[in-house]
């Protein structure tokens, strides 16, 4: 089975985010809003216990995490998908590292970690420089604490179910 | 905010039902293949941790619940929803009762608890017939054992995030 692991943002940055998934991004119905922690990745169903005791391990060394918000970027042109830049941070960076070394590598080749929410994507690339041309002159300025993430697994249709939550900064 | 409390089913009974949900149920994209032990209800942001700790409270003293599908069924003539019917047991009877007794009351008339994962609704009278005809020749026997539940929330779109899983059987 294919997992991920991501955090979700509060419902009011979801249905902002929401607004936009609508109409540009196909994965609009597959999975709610969210920033990535960890790329899918195969799991059988053996190896859940452990994972899911190694996560709750890190979640409860990790303090509740700042998601700050201040403007849309792409990641053009490498993709066309936009998305909410959330605001780097020595704690959503550490998470982001324990998530995805030792026992929980993959081994896939490391890429810098870009935190963030996508609210667009597989845009054609006139329709992805009029959008983010758009949204680049919209202002945001929001910020949030999350005290949690998730582990999902996918369907066979593509949609992510939630397995199970972690508490960030809480000792089980 | 909205929220509501589901079992989800294993990711191979998800697919089963998402195969049929996919064609006749309008709220496929809204949420994963589900078992609602409570209904959707109203609370506010100070009232969330008061109910996750009662949640947790109720999860904490209640055994994994056996989910025993051997039919498909429908609510016609009260609605035409047609549903994987989940034989009733005392283990699945006494977690609804707790998630809507007491503090957990939202003061709706209680329907009695028809346990169930429903793979279509808003039929049209002669699919609902059709489709109903066909699903009552096919023949399941499926068992499983559930050791969680989930609470969500609704975004604005209409679809579900999950906000916190539950462990049934673990003390935490």
């Amino acid at each position: 089975m294919k997992f991920g692991i991501v955090l979700f943002p509060s419902k009011k940055l979801q249905d902002l985010a929401n607004s936009y998934r609508k109409r540009y991004d196909p994965h609009y119905a597959l999975i709610p809003p969210h920033l990535t922690l960890k790329a899918p990745f195969e799991l059988n169903e053996e190896q859940i216990p452990a994972v899911s005791a190694l996560l709750r391990d890190i979640a409860g060394r990790t303090k509740p995490v700042s998601l700050n918000i201040a403007k849309f970027s792409s990641f053009s042109p490498v993709n066309n998908a936009i998305y909410l830049k959330v605001q780097a941070t020595e704690e959503l960076d550490q998470l982001q590292t324990a998530l995805n070394q030792n026992d929980l590598s993959t081994g896939e080749p490391e890429y810098a970690f870009v935190p963030h929410i996508t609210i667009g994507q597989k845009l054609s690339d006139d329709e992805h420089s009029d959008v983010l041309g758009q949204l680049r002159m919209t202002s945001i300025d929001h910020e949030e604490v999350i005290d949690r993430f998730h582990l999902l697994y996918q369907l066979e249709n593509g949609s992510w179910t939630v397995y199970e939550t972690f508490h960030l900064g809480r000792e089980e």
